[in-house]
């Protein structure tokens, strides 16, 4: 049997507690991959998916809705047109995305110790995107407001294993539709100094966002640098609609970053089968992409891929499935032979409440995101009921197990002091290793420290309240708001932007939607 | 913005339960790898670890404590003995366990159907070992009884994707230590017909229960046949003791199975870095490993290795790291390169309650688990508190995602039906796949169907009483062993072993320990 051991305690409950916030102090502004990634396909089967995607894109074809001006780009780029749907010779699409799209690049953020790379051997994770409601244990579930945004914005501002802060990290509804992204945006440039994701609802809120940017980094700096990624989905199955193609036009023009996602419910928008949504996806992505470079070449992107299997029974998605990490095993290898920067996974559940289906889903989605050798997980923090709900409490817990686990990508030390060797030595058979050189050396960094979990004994555990993950983590995410302070920034900067929005608001009717 | 989609419903709330609790109805005996494992380290690094393996070997040498004849077999195979200190030479133990070790071989059930393939291509889950404690929602934290521990055997037998009903699946404290192990053994062979795992806390309790499988299969076939596997822990650091050498030595005298498995906390029982305790995992395993090759050329062995990081603040182990991980993913591949089966990871978690924590550091621990391609994984089922506390509600919890991941093994599906070009061209853009004859054809199989999860919308949920997990769990295991029959056993063959476990009870005195 196996049991607690009675290791050695020291400093006490306070210092211990010290101890543990001290952990995190820096954030690096990204992390580095040195784990090779998880090879689920041979070379042979990633050509199979290949060659199914060209047979699609040549054969089945891509619809491009209610959007001439792409149609007209990619008639002249050698595709065929018919009506709306948009058939292209093998290799056309891969042809045009490897000649231009960049392999990696900057995403700039304020403050630029925070700027991140996005693809090579660089990861990033980004909070959960797009909810109508959050949640909190205390107030439960209801529709988010411009403060829950906010609250957001600043939580994932604190989180060091938060490389950005976000785009719409939940719906403030109590903003009308056609204002809201002037608060989203401002509130990204303002609570927060990390890179952020602009509004992708309409390419004059695009436009907004470009401008809003520019009063930051200025004019010239943002039509020559991504200071915006942009999350562009299909209309899976096999198109693509006008609303997110004119938005994607408005950033690719500004030299503004992409992120080219088939959003894929296997059993609805694509087969039941890893290697039909993996084509498929495939197919999707590499038209849109081909889209982007023709509106810019050389602007940047991402290639997503969102896919989650359908409950035939319920109709409802489901999350943290075996298949799901299949499909973002194979399409990270897909991404890594085309030379683009991917995207996928998360901390993805369907579970309404941060309990253990939330924890178990979550974490079988993060850790195959990682092994995959994702470049930018989007959804790493707060994502709820399926992405209904944003979090408060799976904020944190979300947030911790990415602090946790990116610690994976740094692959295994086997340096001189990693091996360890001189310390066994000195160690001996039937000793211990608490007071040794190396231990003392090492530990403060050799293990990632959850900030959430309780390793403490049940006795002690009881004493403190018998509390679980949700409720720690609820105390947590007040104490961080409560001791939240905004970065600098600089006033001229500042009253620009309340300008901006000020005039914006004016002069965008508050009724159209 | 993500969303729930409006998808299809069918047959009712009433029609999607029953599909749901029909979809598990057979168990296959074992799983069947065809994903390749996750290869953390290269050729070169792996190289590196056995190196150090070897020196830590021939340099520094394992104890072998108060077994004498342990001595003197290993003398006798050319290994230098000093006190109880013995040193290997390079590549000795190499060696002899790769002459004899068999690289796969049967664990036999009571029932033929359900025998194990252990090693290979196959991978195995049993439940939880060896907790004092058991807790359930209702109850909370108490000691647990034999009642618990026939309810555990029998939620395993009930339970598909547990392959094995276990060993200590909980201590039984109201029976008294000498006898206990007669309860545990004729639970194992009368409320499962699964595989098993015998005693091992003395040499005459594993004696015991060789004489009571022999009852049930037959004393010739035990003697060639593996129908135990019997956890040997090592005393790590770099020591075995005589109670487990003793005990490894009457099973692997009478051809049965032992799980060599070095214990480590990493920071106390070894170094805190990951390549360090690969290292001394490696040397501890192959000492014992060579010492069982030597009671008995060609015993069936698992390499196993647990190693978990020490929590420095509060001197408790911690669960479901990064760090752990990779530990796994290193054994595994050097495992291989052994041609051994390897044990390691399951569903472990330092959390008291089936709550998120549990629920994450249980996941972070098998999805690695199944991609190092483990092949025996104990502790699969109920772990919470470090192994102090076999949970029931944490037992159905873990049991699903066994379920549901185990299909990761299974790899990815290339055939044309697999590939779904004809569905795609089918269906079409703009179409959905929720009717089509590829969608009807396979999404019975298609995806892993959780019991557990609820994937419902929040309406539907909060009108089922807005249950968690763990109240979910609660119900099922309780509906579960309402509704358990024992399976058939021959009434000769019962008899036996109750008379044996009579007579057994009365020579023992109650009070030895």
């Amino acid at each position: 049997m196996t049991s607690v051991p009675k290791g050695r305690r020291s400093g006490g409950r306070a210092g211990r507690k010290a101890a543990r916030s001290a952990a995190h102090v820096q954030a690096s502004p990204y992390l580095i991959r040195a784990a090779p990634p998880y090879d689920a396909l041979s070379e042979e089967g990633l050509t199979c998916i290949e060659d199914n995607a060209e047979t699609i894109l040549e054969e089945v074809g891509i619809d491009f809705r209610g959007y001439p001006t792409a149609l007209e780009r990619l008639a002249a780029a050698g595709a065929n047109i018919d009506g709306e749907r948009v058939r292209f010779p093998r290799g056309l699409c891969r042809e045009i995305v490897t000649a231009s799209a960049p392999g990696s690049f900057t995403h700039h953020a304020r403050n630029p110790i925070r700027n991140l790379q996005i693809g090579g051997d660089a990861s990033v994770f980004a909070p959960a995107y797009g909810s109508p409601f959050v949640y909190d244990l205390e107030a439960g579930r209801r529709y988010a407001t411009l403060e829950d945004f906010c609250n957001f914005v600043k939580l994932a501002y604190m989180s060091p294993a938060m490389h950005g802060s976000g785009g719409t990290v939940c719906e403030p509804v109590d903003i009308p539709v056609a204002h809201r992204h002037l608060d989203m945006t401002y509130a990204h440039l303002r609570y927060s100094d990390k890179a952020f994701m602009g509004s992708v609802t309409a390419p004059e809120r695009a436009q907004d966002t470009v401008d809003m940017a520019k009063l930051v980094f200025g004019e010239e700096f943002v039509e020559a640098h991504c200071t915006t990624i942009n999350l562009i989905n299909a209309a899976s199955p096999m198109a693509w609609d006008a609303s997110m193609l004119s938005v994607a036009e408005v950033y690719a023009r500004h030299g503004q970053a992409t992120l080219i996602t088939p959003f894929i419910l296997a059993g609805a928008m694509a087969p039941v089968t890893v290697a039909g949504v993996a084509a498929q996806t495939l197919a999707e992505a590499l038209a849109g992409m081909t889209f982007v470079q023709l509106v810019r070449p050389g602007a940047p992107m991402i290639f997503g891929s969102f896919a989650s299997s359908l409950s035939m029974q319920s109709g409802a998605p489901t999350f943290g499935t075996a298949e799901a990490a299949q499909v973002i095993f194979v399409m990270a290898a897909l991404a890594r032979r085309l030379g683009v920067p991917f995207r996928s996974g998360g901390n993805l559940c369907a579970s309404k409440v941060p309990d253990a289906q939330a924890g178990a889903e979550s974490a079988s989605t993060l850790i195959p995101t990682l092994l995959a050798g994702t470049h930018f997980v989007l959804h790493a923090a707060g994502w709820l009921e399926g992405g209904l709900t944003m979090g408060y409490e799976k904020f944190i817990m979300d947030a911790d197990q990415c602090g946790l686990w990116g610690r994976l990508l740094a692959g295994i030390d086997l340096s001189e002091n990693g091996q360890a060797l001189d310390a066994i030595r000195e160690v001996g058979p039937g000793q211990h290793f608490l007071g040794t050189a190396h231990t003392l050396a090492n530990f403060e960094t050799a293990f990632g420290r959850s900030e959430v979990s309780d390793n403490d004994s049940f006795e002690q555990w009881r004493e403190e309240g018998s509390l679980d993950a949700a409720s720690r983590a609820h105390k947590l995410w007040k104490q961080k708001l409560e001791s939240y302070a905004p970065p600098e920034i600089d006033q001229g900067t500042d009253s620009a932007l309340l300008d901006f929005v000020a005039r914006r608001r004016r002069e965008i009717p508050d009724r159209v939607d």
